[in-house]
Order: C-alpha cells, then structure tokens, then sequence
C-alpha cells in the first residue's frame, strides 16, 4: 500500500486524539520591519528535522516515547494582521478545547498575541515567561498597534502588571525599558533570577505561557533571524533554562522568529529544531 | 566644508525644483505571499547604481543631461496595506501637483495602486500600461482584496474595461486570463502586439501609467524576484519595449520587484539599474 | 477536525487509486562525481510548488483537471547503488501494477536506471527518449558501472542499439561520442530531429520511457544542478519539446539533477517545478 | 517639501559644527592579501544600521542625546595606497581643525595610518591602543611596505617603543611576535593587561587613537571579515574592553575590516553597528 | 626556470623522503545521510591554507620548523564505499611501511575506518581516541554497516572493548549511548576525564589513533559541516585538547567532515586549517 | 611512489619544454572600483577544471591531443599596481623567448597590459582583438592611470590608432564611446562585423593579441563577475567568435575577470574553464 507524503517535525506521528501537545505553525512575518522571512521558520523546521535524533542525551528522553501531533501550518492572510491573528487563535482554541497543550511555531513573535488570546481565555490568571533579545513593548510600531515590536505590550494590555517575566532582553527603546523596570518582572541580558521566577510561579500554582523567541541566543549560535543582537546566551545556557521553566505549570507555548532565508549554513535551523526536541521533551516529563 | 552623506540613484542629483522626474521608494512587500524582501529593491537599487554608468550607449543620452530628483525611501507601516497604500499616494500627489512625473520604485507590486490611484484623480481618462510575469487579476488573495496577486484587478476596478494593456503574463489562474480575456487588452508571454497598443494611445493622446514589473524578465536574466517564472523577454526585448512606450504619453510610472535578498550574484540589481537608467532616459527625451 | 501535514507536489492530491499518474521521489546522489547534493532535488520540488499556479497558459490546462498521486520519496541506502535502484525498481513495479504511469523524482541520474529495469520489464519493447547534456554512456567510471556517468550505457545494455534517443547532449569523452553515433539515435547539442524521431515512434506505436535531466537547459536557466554545461537549450525550447514527445505513448518518466544547495537564488527549483507541470499536463491529455 | 535622500548612520544626524565626533569611511581594500571586500565595510554599516536601537541598555545611553556628524564616504583612488591614504590623512586634518574627534570607518586596517599621521601631526605624545587578531607588523609584505599587514609597523615607524598597545593578538610570521615583545606594549590572544594599561595612561594623561580591527572577535561572533582567526575574543568581553579603553583621553578612532560581502546572514554587520553604538557612547560620556 | 603549479597545504612542503608526517586526502562522502559535500574538505583546506600563518604563537612553533609531505587526494570512486576504504587503506599502508605518520584529510567519518585498518594492522594494540558531536556506533543505517554512522562501531568490531575512547559525543539513537556506557571509553558532551586517560594511555605506551570530527565544536566556531549539532566545545577547548592527545604515542590521525560547500562565511574552512597546524605542530613536538 | 599534489587546468600536463602554450595566471585585483574578487578567477579555473570533460564535441578535438603547460599563479605584490604589472611582463617575455604562446588568466582587466608590453615588444606591428562589456578606454579613473577602466587606453598608447578592435562594448562614458568611434575599430555591443576584421587581420598577416574580458557575455550566462552588464553575448555567440579569431595569427591571450565570490552557483566558473578548453582548442588547431 502506497501512502502519500505525510511530513511532520521527527518523531511527531502520534494521531490528534492520542496527543497531549499539538503543534501548529504560523508561517506569517507581514509586520517585520527589519528583514523578512520568519514564514519560513515552521516548514524549514519539519523539513530539516530529519537531520536529528529522536533521543535526547541531555534528558535521557526520546520524542518515540511522547505523543505530539503535528497539525501542519496555518494558511494565514499576508498583509493583515488582525485576520491571521483571529486564524491563529482559533487554532489554539480548538486544541485547548481538546485539553491538549499548544505548541505553536512562528513566524514573527506578533503571532504569539494570538495564542495568548486563546489561551488567557481559559487561564485568565495566565503568566507569561517571555525569552527574547528584544522587549517587544512599543505602544505602537509606526502606527501599527499589532506588531512585533509591539506583542508583549499587546499582552500586558490582556494580563496587566507583573505577570509577564522577561528574559535575556538586551534591545530596545528608552522608554520600553522604562516600562519594562515598571511593569513586568524583567531581567535583561540573561537568565538571572530564573530559579527564583520558577519557584514563586510554582508556588502559586500559575499557568504559564512560555514564548522563546529564538533571538535570546546569541547570533554567534543562532544567526539565522531578522534581527540579530549580539550579547546573546548560548545554547547550552538555554537548555538549561528551558528545563527549569519546564517545572512550572506550561499550558501553551511557541518558538519563533527562525528565518530560514537567513540561515545560509543550515545551522540556525538545526538549532531551532534540537531547542524545539528539547522542548518537547522537558514539558512532557 | 565637509557635507553629509547623500544617496541617490546615480546622476540623479537635480533639486526638486528643477527636476521633471521625481523618484520616491516604497519599501514595502507585506502581501507578498511567497518569498518576500522587495521592501530592499529601492535601497539596493541607488545604492548599487554607482556600478552603472550614467551613459546610455543603446540611446546616446546620459543622465547628466536631464533632471531628476531623488527624494529617497518612505517610511511605510508594514503590516498595513491600507496605510501604506495611502502614503504613497500622498507623496504621489505631492509630485504631481507640483507637475513633475511621479516614478516609483517597488516594493512588492502592490504599492502601484497608490500611485495609480493619485494619477487617475489628475487624469481620469488614464490608461495603464503593465509588463509582467502574472496577471495579478485576482478579485481577493486568501481573503485580502489588497495583495500584491489583485492589484490589477484594484486597479481595472477605477479604470475600467480596455484601459489596462498586459504584456508577457505567463502566470495566473485559468480565471485571471479568463478575466483579462474580456476585460483588458491582453497579451501573453511577450510583447506581441504592443506597437500597435501604442500607436492607439498616440492617436487618442491618452494619459499612460507605466508600470513594469521586473519579474516580466525570463529568470535567467533577473533572478532576483519573489515568484520567477520561466519563460520571460529578454532585456533587450525589454529595452526595445520601453522606448516604444515612452513614445505614449507617460505621467507616472513605476519599477518593482527586486528582491535583493535573493540577488545573490548581484545581477538583478544591476539589471533594474540599468531599466531605469533607459527608462528615465527614454521618457525624458 | 484537525488534519496531519500531508505536503504533495502542488495540485497532486489525488488518492492513490483515482490516480493515473504516480510521482515517486528517489532521494540518491551518492554516485555523483562532481558536486552532490541532487538527493534534495523532489523535497524541494514538492515545498517549492505551493510559488506555482496549478493552470498552464502554455497548455490551458489545469492540474486540479488531472489525477496524480504523490507518494514521497523513498527511503534509499546511501553508500549502496545496488540496493537504491532495487528499492526504485520495487516501487516503479508497484505503480505498473497497479496500471499507473510512473513518474520519478531524483535524485542523480543514476535512479533512472531502476525505473527503466521496471518498465523495461512490463514492456520489452521499450524505447528511451533522454534530454540531458551529458551522455551518459561509459562503461564505467572509476571502477564504477552503477554511476551516474554510465546510466544510458547500461540502459543500452538492457535495451540494445537505437533504441535510446538522445537530444541536446554537449559533453562526455570521445568514446561516449563515438559510442552513440554508432549505437543511439543520437541529436548532439539541440532538438534537432525531435518531430522525426516522434513521428515513427508514433508510427510503430513504441512504448517510451522519457528522461529528462534538467540540466539540458542553459545554465542561464538552470544554474542549480551539479555540473553545469554552458550552451543549452532555452525554457521554451524544453517545453515545446516535451510536448512534441507526449505525442508518443509514454509509459514512464522521470525529471532528474535539481541540486538546491546550488540554487542559491531558488530559481532553478521553480523552473523544475513548471517543467513538471508542463509535463503532468501533457502527458495526461 | 521634499527631502533628498539623506543616508547617515542611525541617529547621527548632527550637524558638522555642532558635532563632537565626526564619522569618515575610507572604502579602501586594494592591499588585502587574502579575501577583499572591506572596502564596502562603512556603507554596509551606515545602511543596515537601522535595523539598531540608538538606545544602549549596556550604557543606559541613546545616540539621540550626543552629537555626531556622518560625513559619509571619502571618493579614494583604488590601486594606489599613498593617494588614498593622503586623502584620508586630509579628511582627518580638516575634522581635528575643527576640534572635534575624527572616527575613520573602514576599510582594511592600512587606512588608519592616514588617521594616524593626521593626530600625530596634532598630538606628538600620541599613543595607539590596538585590538586585532593579527599583528600587523611586517616591514613589508611581497615588497610592498604600506599594506594591511605592515599597518601598525608604519605607526611605530611614526611613534617609537612602547607607544603601541596590541591586545587579542593570535597571528602573525614569527618575527612580528619576536619585534612586538621588543618593540610594543604587546598583550597577545585576549584583554589580558588592559585595565593596567589605561591606568598608566591616564597617568600620563596621554592623548590614545584607538583602533579596532573587528576580526579581533571570534569568527563565531564576526563571520564577516576578510582573514578570520579562531581563538578570538566574545562581543561582550569587547564591549567591556571599549569601556575601560573609553576611560583614557581619545583623540581619533576607527573601526575596520568588515567584509560584508562574506558576511551572508548579516549578523557580522549588525555586530559591527553595535560595537559603533557603544564606541560612540562610551568617548561622548 | 618555470615550474608546475604544486599545490600542497601552507608550509608542507617537505619531500616524502625526508617527510616524517604524510598528508593525504580522502575527498569521499557517499554515505552521508544529510547533507554531502564533505568530499571537498580537502581540497578546501590544501587551497585556503594560504590565508594561515605557518606559525603558531599558541605553540610557538613554525611548520616550517618541521617536515611535512602533502600527497594529494586520492581519485576515490564515487558508490562504492568499500573500494573507496580499500584505496584508502592502501595508501596508509605504504605511508606507515616507510615509517611515517599517516594523516588523513576526510570526507565524511567513514573514511577513518580506511587508515584504522592500515593502522591496527601494524599495532595490533591501537587505542582510538574520537573527537566527535556523534556517537557513530550504529551497527546498521538503512541497510548498510559502511556509513559514517556506523564508523566506530566498525572500529569496535576490530579493536574490541575499552579500546575506544570518545569525547564531545551530544548525538546519536538511545542505543548507540547504551553501547557505548558498555563497550567504549565514554565521554559525552565535552572534554572531561581526557587528562586522565590521556595518562592512562602512556602509561600502557599504547600506539594510538587520533581521529577528529570537527562538528565536534560547536556550530557557532564550526558551521560548516553537514550535521551540525549544537553545544559543542569552543575552538580554544579543541586546542587544548589536542595538544594533551599529543602527549600519548600517535601512530596515525585524521581531521574529517568540514564540508566548504556549507561554509558559506570561509571561517570553517580556517579554522580546520588552523586545527591542522596545530595538530602537526603538537604530534611533532 | 608517493607522488606531491600538482594541480593544473584539466589536460594541460605537458611539461615547459613540450608545450606550445604556457597558462599563467595573475591573481590580481586592486584597481577593480566596484566589487572585487577577480584575483580568485585563475586558481578557481584550475580548481574547478576537474567538472570538464578534455574533449571538445563542437571542435571533435581534445585537450589530451595538444601540449599546454600551466604554471599557475605568480605572486603579485596587492597594492601596487605597476610592480604587479612589471612581474607579468616578465614572465609573458619568459614563455615568448622560449618560442610558446603566453595564456594569461586575469585577474581584473588591467592585467593584460603587462602581457601586452611583452608581446608588443616582440612583435611592434601587434594588433588586439578585445571582446569586452566595458571600453576600458578612460585615460584615468579617480587619477589613476593604471586601472581596469583605462587597460585599452594604455595599449592604445602603445599601439596607436586602428591597431585595436573592439567587440560587444555596451558601458562607458560618453568620452569613451567618442574615443573609441575615433581612434579604435568599434564594434558596440555584438560581434558585428567579426569576420571582415578577421579577414584583413590575416591578409595583412597581422600578429594578434587575444583578451577576453569574460563580461562580454550576458550576465545570465556569466553572473560571477565584478560588473555585470545586461545585454551581452551568448556562450554560443562567443564559441562561434573565438573560433572565428582563432584564424588569425594569435602570438597572446587572455582570459579575465572572473570573480569567483560572486559565482555562487558555480556555473560563471564552469563556463570560463569551457570558454578556455575552446580557446586552447582552437588557437593549437
């Protein structure tokens, strides 16, 4: 029996209803003020998936023991962003109906405001731990209120103060950083004070929303994005990051911002895809 | 007296005042559904033309001799069509009303109707003349009315039937021909046809759009491009071609999708310098 | 209901039971002897398509019209020939069987010869038309007799003398020139003789099994393949060709040697994927 | 009114009287040895810096709040060194007339002996802090005496021992590390040294050029330069290294060596903006 | 007197004769199951080698102070991995019958197994020593026991248990990390434990093999190969370690899988020169 | 016997004595204005050389019938323009005394003035045939009289009016084309009027100096090179003309700028070691 060309993230195969994380990709960057291409991201990362092992020796855990669906991507609109917001939320919906968690692949760090969306809906005391170069806190982005340098506002504006937790930011304007040191838990440049974050998030039992968006890495290890900012962490300090959050409560979760047509070598992407394993396989134990 | 750094396209360094021809960049590609980067097309264009020689050999004319005014990029809000769409007219409009022939540099194809848009208020008897790959005659791309595949139709949907003239369209769907089969004065895969389409706008003196469309290139000789398809003009049909239209009546023109992200050798840069450097020539004459 | 991610070649989602065509993928290049990197040829072909139309102008005709199943690639052996082409040869026999015409993705040139062992076996009348720059026909190369260099050499040796018709081949050694001027129906450098050769195979109503290696284009028009020959035929000169030989009652087919780590600018993959799309249309009329 | 296009590096937008720095590329690479292209180094800078924050969270500073003129690039005859070089001493001369600190953007690293004998002319007790991977201190390299790597020999042919300061240092003939254990203050592979340095000369109060050559970085961290050496420095150890130098009485400076043509994802030019950002903020303070 | 092009790597231009270390290439690949193209590291790095100083300032050694013969690469045929190891095996043998020290530039990891056998051949006792990110202790991939990733278990079927010693080792299938805790010298991830069995090894005088994987470094200092992995060592860890390998008894040695087709940036290709100097220069000492 | 690794353009492995052409390269670019890397072209022929069969299908010759040695690359000083050119000349005078044809492989265009003043020397009464896209006819560029743009004037100088004929110019300055219609035969743009020059150049007995600036072909053929130019030749076209020139009485040659950086798909390269197998061919016939 011949079958046709199901191609999924390695190591995704498990059928929907079986699944307990979906991913979902989100192939849209219309609002990328710098360099374009995070569309990409999702379909280079099931594409070149195939280069990795399945087994994680930093966990002792193989994605053949886990069950991940992978939904393909989304065919969203270009140029409007309100309508592939909507389309991403609604995917989110329909999985967290499912009471399964979704996992979304960006594209640009926007389509993470439609995942929050859904997911606040049935969390509404939802934090956000946010793993970024950039603060993403304009109130607008020459005029557009929905942008990527706009998201995480877009989401203080749903969750108010101190509820999202900043990471590794080393970018952005004066007065981002100003609302940043006032309104959410921010630790610029690294990943100091993590444990402690974790710690009180566990505590209180919160459910978390996890965004990294892969620019957190220093461009030396990840240069395949839009906008690259130097001073990054490395990825071994990443992992180990995404262990430690992987304690809390996660109930939704995206990378983003690979640009595939930025990653001339090939390393970027692989990078994206072992972060991603990892990921899978930290919030699955 | 040490000065500041101006860019322009070479030999195009008239006043506004004095200047007939008004260049204006539209950094813009965020409907751009498959591989996008044309924001980089006007950038790349002046900042590579100093490769290009300001002498035309093909019509013994040289920029020197004529009077063009570079007035840079705008600023445009990407993820906005609408928004960018109207700035452009704006600027559009500036130029006109001061009775200096607007000259777009693309972007993604979208940002014509912008232009056109401010064009057709001055000049209502407009027709538009249109080099091309694809038909860009769709009545909406996955929900959005304003996508770089449906400006055409936007456009024919101010001018009306038999007023838009398409040359080398060898791309669509089988309803975009059938459309421009009924609807405008089709003619695909080359420029058959087109001495007779201008010896008819001569004699009824109509005002011309011209917008060229680099992707109208056969692949081979501008690779450059978001969506290539095989089976273009070469240049020098090209070149030919644009001297014939510049016999019309030309109050507004425009050049588009360069992609220099994916311009890797450098040539498509250097060929969309070179069609308008012939193109400022031609229409000056 | 959410589905899985199944990628097709663009327009060929067609069951396999309704279809007529089958497109297999045979990921291969470990007998190249210049540049590798063909094995990622039908992938990319497959991810690419969604940048073109389903409708050819060329044809008027629509692959959504068609009916062509895509199974994926094979899961081939690198580092064994042998057992590469029996996996070919296994799933072009599957296709025959089920009364299907086999259409194969590679992949080096190499994986011909599996598809040829296969429908050489349901039709022992079988004749070859073979588009290519190179001509294949050594005896061995290094050591080797299962090499891309050899692969018409050893379908000659299944089939025997003027049975192969070869077009546009510019290179090979001296012997492989002398060898097909004595052996092949042999058309150096273009499609000179094409109609005739067509004409009598209609005549004797020959089974034909049609191979193209894409690098029979220019480079101009198709950079991307691992031993460029300059001084190939045009786009529309391959594409007129195909038609003339779908005039014949093809029973087999293959498209062979994109290489897209050497198609850098991504115009090459497109270029393939209209080649095939011509080729689906025309051979399905 | 419109504006002619105006292109300075970001937030440079000062006028030449008011400035205390002003910026002058020298797009030079005629002696590069190994792989050209660092003549294209300060127009790469200056464009793609605005993809950058002018706000610094390092320094908690922007480059809103100082005042610097870009004066662009300086016009220099290629295959001649000493013509090119006299133009670029000339330029210097003209902004340390004016009193204010002339920051050279190259170019390969022989264009700061043009700074150089221009702030010796003016300060005779000059000293130069160099941070490069290689120690340019060949007396001539294939009989030529002003190329890249002779550069720093050239200045201490003008300054005398223990006037130069070379840190990060990892390649180099033999001889060069033999002359600079006698000859400099000679501080090889890394920062070791430095803050002792900058004591003693703040000591003396000695009037520093500050040269840094961007492949003193890791190639993880700068891909993008002509001859790049493993075993470099990270970009925030550079960062704290361009602070404490910042602690000592600059009068001219420059940055070099940017090769954008092999910096294929950008990041190396991105890099290179920021090291300016930083350079600029830390001798304004 | 004008001579023929002798093309070797920088500084090895010894005589045979009088050579105590004999370079030769093994430009192979077929089995590589990503992305080929390591056939060209070779040739690579004998051609980029010229941007390298033949002086180390690490070592403070010249290989102009030693004796090095560079013999090329071997024609290797392209499909059969097994002719291929036996030219490589050939050509070991008769570099380790005239008493010199056999170092192999590879191609993919399989080559390794070519010289091993040459090796254990004469030192029945041999150790390996194994730099890798990869485990490469598959019994089988796809069908076939001759693939890189196959390559030490291979070893270990001719050496036997706690004969191999690995290092760096972040990839490979549960099982293969599940042989190697049973039957290697099991390192993963970085460098620890080397010291000692470094000490180990001279202690029992045992003639060893040295092999180098350079994707062992991290992908940030080492792009440029086909399966990248992240979290490997830096350049300066690889240094040291080599140069504590040197102090064992090495009786053959090999630098494998930089692939120049991915190295897009040339820093890989440097950097494996740069390995290699070093690596001559410590194994000389 | 262990042999060292000589590396020659594919066929030319006859020895100094024997041969009746002499190739030596001049890896030299540092006049080039706009990008550079021509420098790499002869060491990227010969390199690549080895993807080209020796046997020529459009002559029926082959390079294993006729007797070229190589010398490879000289060793040119970067950065003085005149001690490059003086190493040339002397060489081109070496390979003359010894009664062999001198092939010089560029290398940026200027350095055919050194091969020139050789020849011209032995041979006063020495006509040049030049296909090129530029006039190179500047008598300076920026003050420089030895540069690319200015190669022709310079041999002008030499040789006088009419001594010169130029094929397929198509850039340049107005005073380069008014130059050229006085004091050169001028042939814009194609080779228009090729075979009459041939003619009275062998009436006459004139002996010819060869230089193929490789731009003369279109850049869709030939986009690795430093200033492409729209418009040009066809390989084919080019074929035809070298085979056309090579009835008069060639005593030099030159093949140049090729810029190997800029060929990203290897097919420019491909391309100039095929235009060099067909010059050999034809100028030994």
């Amino acid at each position: 029996m011949i079958r046709p060309n199901v191609e999924t993230f390695i190591g995704c195969e498990s059928s929907f209803e079986e699944a307990s994380v979906v991913l979902y990709g989100a192939p849209f960057d219309s609002t990328t003020s710098f360099r374009p291409g995070a569309r990409f991201g999702p379909s280079a990362m099931r594409h070149e998936s195939f280069g990795l092992e399945t087994y994680s020796p930093y966990q002792d855990r193989d994605l053949m023991d886990i069950r991940v669906f992978d939904s393909g991507d989304l065919e969203l609109c270009f140029g409007s962003s309100e309508m592939a917001l909507l389309d991403i939320e609604k995917r989110a919906k329909e999985i967290l109906k499912a009471d399964k968690l979704p996992l979304l692949l960006g594209g640009e760090h926007l389509v993470t405001l439609g995942a929050v969306r859904a997911v606040f809906e049935k969390y509404p005391d939802l934090h956000i731990i946010h793993f970024d170069a950039h603060a993403d806190l304009r109130d607008d982005y020459l005029g557009a209120r929905l942008s990527h340098a706009c998201v995480l506002r877009r989401c203080h504006d749903l969750l108010g103060d101190n509820r999202i937790h900043q990471f590794c930011i080393r970018s952005g304007e004066r007065e981002e950083f100003q609302f940043a040191r006032s309104h959410t838990d921010f630790h610029p440049f690294a990943f100091d004070g993590l444990k402690e974050t974790v710690r009180e998030l566990k505590e209180i039992k919160a459910p978390v929303y996890f965004t990294i968006d892969l620019d957190c890495l220093d461009p030396s290890a990840f240069p395949g994005t839009g906008t690259p900012e130097a001073g990054g962490v490395s990825f071994l300090a990443l992992l180990d990051a995404i262990r430690t959050v992987s304690q809390t409560n996660i109930v939704g979760a995206d990378v983003n911002e690979l640009a595939p047509m930025l990653d001339v070598s090939g390393v970027s992407t692989a990078t994206a895809c072992k972060v991603l394993r990892e990921l899978l396989l930290a919030i699955t134990e």
